[in-house]
C-alpha cells in the first residue's frame, strides 16, 4: 500500500478504504509518512469529502493511535460532555456537580485555553491549590468515592488528531465537517465514557458561524458516536454573544457557583438545564425532561449541587472555602466601568471580540506557553436586546493593567452594536438530537 | 505576507497576486516555506485551476529562481527546441544538426532520461568520448564558431522548479495543465532562447494521452512563452506508437544518421522537417514552409547536415568517424528476432510498453542513479497499419542478457495488437500552433 495511491484515489473522488485509513494514520503517527503527503491529502478531502463511513473509520483509528481511558473500574454509566468552545462557557463547572449529585458518575478529560476561548482547567486553577494534574488510579478512586474527577487531558490521548490538527490548521483544511467532527470525536472515544453530550455552539462567537452548519456537525458527530457503539445526544446552543455574564477566569467560576445557589443568569441556567438533562436521562437516572429538570432544580434548591463543587475542589487540592465565599476568589485590582456610547437597545455583540478583550487583558493564552492572569476579566450588564441609556454602566472590566485595560475597553466598545428599534434576545437553544 | 492565506485563498478559488505567487516560490526555493504548505498549495490549484496570468507568473517566477543563460555573446535568433517527450523520440539528434548547417544557432540544453522514456544526452554518449558537461565558456564559444552546442541542463537552472516538481510527484498534483506548462516553461525561459518550437506528443506513450490534452498543453506553453517575449510554436504529434523505428540509444543515433542521409524512416522524416520549418522560420533564415522543406531537403541532399553533425560531436570531444561509420556504434551481443504470433494488420500498439522493453533490456534508467546500457534496444520492422504473416519477424530485439531479452520479448509481445481488418496508419502530425 502506497500513500501516494491513496492521495490520488481521495483526489480523483474515491471512497478510502478501512485499510487505507488505518495505513495512513498509522504510518502519519509513527513518523514514517511525512507532513506534505498528509497535507495534500487533507486539501483533497476538503475538496472530495468524506463518507459517513469513512469519517467513522477515520475517527475510529485516531482514537485508537493512543493510550485509550479505561474506566470499567467506575460503576454506573459514564456520561462525558463536550462543548465546541465559545466565549463565557463555563458550562462544565456548574454542570458536573449538578449531575455527580445525581448520581451520574463525572469522569472528565479537559483542556486549556487558547485564543479568544477559555478552558475549563485554567478556570478551576482559581481554586487557590486546585489541580488537574492527577494519577489515572486518583482519577478512578475520586469518581468512585465522590462521583466526580476531571484531569488534564494526557498527552497520548489521540496522538493521531494531536499530529494531523497541528497540520491542518497551517495548511488551510481545518473547516470540514468530517475532519472536525472526527477530530473531537477520536478524543472523545478514547476517554471512554459509554455516553456523551455534545453541546454545538453556533454564532459570531463560535467555531461555526451559521446554524445549518453547527447543526450539520452535531449530526455528524452524533452519528460518528453511535456508530461507534455510544450514547449520544447534542445540543445546539447560541454562541452570537458571550454565554452568561462573566468572561475570564476566576469571574466565571464565580457566576458558576452563582448559579449553583440558583442566583445564575437565565441564559446561562438554561443551557445547563438541558445539557444536565441530557447527561440524566443517558445516563439512567431520569427517565425524561421534565423529571429531568426537577430533579435539577431540586439537587439546586438544596445545596447539594453546590456541596459536590467543594467536595471536587477539596478532593483535588482546592480551598473548597471559595466555594462558600467568593470573595477567596481574587479578582483584578482595577475595576472599570464602561459607558454605553450612545443610548438605544443592543443589537449586536461581535462575541469573538469579547474573548479577545480577555484576552488582552492577560486572561487567555496567545500561544501555548503564554501564562495567563486568571484574576481579569469582564463582567457584561447589558446584553443583545437590553436597553442602555447614553452613559449608562454596559460592563465592567476587571484589569490589573491599565494600559491594557485601554486597549480592552477601546476594542469593546467597537464589540457592541446599538439600534434604535427593539431588539428580540436570541433564543438561548437552537435544538436537541 | 503569510503562506497559510495564500493557501487559503486560492482553496476558496481566489486568483493570487504577482507578489503572493513570488513571495511563495521564492520561500519556498530558500526553504522558508515547509514542504506541506506547499502541498497543500498544488492540492488546492489542482483543483481550483490558475488563470493565464497566474501561470505566467508562476512561469517566470521559477525562472528567475536560479540561473538564467546569458545567450547574448552568440550571434543571430537562437531557437530552442523541447519534446515533451516519448519512445523512439530521437528528433533533436538529426534535427538540431539540419537546421545549424542551415545557419540557425543551436544553443541547447538537453536532458537524461528517466522510466520509459530516453534522454538526448544518453543517446549522444553512443558516440564515444562525447561529452555535454562542458563550462559556459565553451558552449558559447561553439555555438558561436560551429553553430552548434549540447550541454547538460545545470542544476541552478530553475531549481524551484526542480523542488516543486519532486514535491508533485509524490503528492499526486502533477496532472494540472498550468503546473505542467509553467514547470516545462520555467525551464526553457531560463535556458535563454529567443525562440522556442515545442513538439508536443500525444498518445499512449505520451504523458498527454489525449489530442484534446494535448493541444491544451501546447496553447498553455504557447500562450506563456508569447507573454514573456518570446517567439512560439508548437507541433503536436503522434506518440501512440514508437517514433521511427528505433528505440534504444546507440540504436536511435544510427537511425538518426540513416534519417541525415536521407534514409529516415517515414514518419521520424515528416516530424524533423515539420520542426525543422518551424525552426527555420522562427530563426528567420526561411520566409515560408515550402522553402524552408526545401532547403532542409538541400542540405540532407548535400551532406552538409550529416557533416554538422560530425563536426558538433568531435566538437565536444566524441568519435566523428561514427557519424560516417555507424558500424562503430556499438550494438549488443545479441540479435533477436521477434515473430508476429498471428496473421493481420497490426492494430495498435501500447508504445509506453515498448519504452518499458527497452528499460528492461538495460537501456533506461529505473531510478536517477541507475547505470544503462548504451548498445541495447529494439527496432520494429512492422507499425501500426503494416500486415504480418503469421512467423514473420516483426522487430529485432539486441540483448546482452538473455534472460533480460526473454522478459523483454514476452511483454513486447503482449504490447502488439493485430487485427484481421486494414489499419489506417495513424497521422503523425496532429496540428500546429
Amino acid at each position: 500500500m502506497r500513500m501516494y495511491d491513496i492521495i490520488m484515489k481521495k483526489r480523483n473522488g474515491g471512497e478510502l478504504t478501512d485499510e487505507e485509513i488505518r495505513f495512513f494514520i498509522e504510518g502519519y503517527t509513527k513518523g514514517e509518512i511525512p507532513d506534505y503527503q498528509v497535507s495534500s491529502l487533507m486539501m483533497a478531502i476538503f475538496f472530495q469529502k468524506m463518507t459517513a463511513k469513512e469519517t467513522l473509520t477515520l475517527t475510529l483509528a485516531m482514537a485508537d493511535s493512543g493510550e485509550k481511558l479505561d474506566l470499567s473500574a467506575i460503576k454506573g454509566i459514564k456520561v462525558d460532555k463536550h462543548s465546541t468552545g465559545g466565549v463565557g462557557d463555563k458550562t462544565s463547572l456548574a454542570l458536573t456537580p449538578i449531575v455527580a449529585s445525581l448520581g451520574v458518575p463525572v469522569a472528565k478529560m479537559s483542556g486549556r485555553g487558547l485564543g479568544h476561548t477559555g478552558g475549563t482547567i485554567d478556570k478551576l486553577e482559581s481554586f487557590e491549590g486546585f489541580s488537574t494534574s492527577i494519577s489515572n488510579e486518583t482519577f478512578i478512586n475520586n469518581v468512585n468515592s465522590i462521583g466526580i474527577a476531571i484531569m488534564g487531558q494526557t498527552a497520548d490521548l489521540a496522538p493521531a488528531d494531536k499530529k494531523l490538527y497541528a497540520l491542518r490548521d497551517v495548511t488551510a483544511t481545518v473547516d470540514n465537517m468530517s475532519l472536525i467532527a472526527s477530530s473531537i470525536m477520536s478524543k472523545k472515544l478514547a476517554a471512554g465514557a459509554d455516553s456523551i453530550v455534545l453541546d454545538v455552539k453556533t454564532g459570531s462567537g463560535a467555531f461555526m458561524k451559521s446554524e445549518e452548519d453547527s447543526f450539520a456537525l452535531a449530526r455528524e458527530m452524533v452519528e460518528i458516536g453511535r456508530n461507534a457503539g455510544r450514547k449520544m445526544s447534542a445540543v445546539i446552543s447560541d454562541m452570537d454573544q458571550p454565554l452568561g455574564n462573566a468572561v475570564g477566569n476566576a469571574i466565571e467560576v464565580i457566576e458558576a457557583i452563582d448559579t449553583l445557589k440558583g442566583k445564575g443568569p437565565a441564559d446561562f441556567t438554561e443551557l445547563v438545564y438541558t445539557l444536565g438533562a441530557q447527561m440524566l436521562i443517558n445516563g439512567e437516572v431520569a427517565p425524561d425532561v421534565p423529571t429531568a429538570r426537577k430533579m435539577i432544580a431540586d439537587t439546586v434548591a438544596s445545596g447539594k449541587a453546590l456541596e459536590k463543587l467543594a467536595e471536587f475542589v477539596k478532593a483535588q487540592g482546592g480551598n473548597e472555602a471559595a466555594v462558600y465565599d467568593t470573595s477567596l476568589l481574587k479578582l483584578a485590582e482595577h475595576c472599570i466601568e464602561v459607558k454605553a456610547p450612545e443610548s438605544g437597545y443592543v443589537s449586536h455583540i461581535d462575541c469573538d471580540e469579547i474573548g479577545i478583550c480577555s484576552l488582552i487583558l492577560g486572561g487567555g493564552r496567545e500561544t501555548k506557553e503564554s501564562v495567563i492572569d486568571l484574576s481579569v476579566g469582564i463582567l457584561l450588564e447589558k446584553k443583545v436586546g437590553d436597553y442602555a441609556d447614553a452613559g449608562q454602566t454596559i460592563a465592567k472590566i476587571y484589569a490589573n493593567d491599565l494600559k491594557k485595560a485601554e486597549v480592552a475597553i477601546d476594542r469593546f466598545l467597537k464589540a457592541y452594536h446599538f439600534s434604535n428599534e427593539e431588539v428580540k434576545a436570541p433564543a438561548l437553544i437552537k435544538g436537541i438530537i
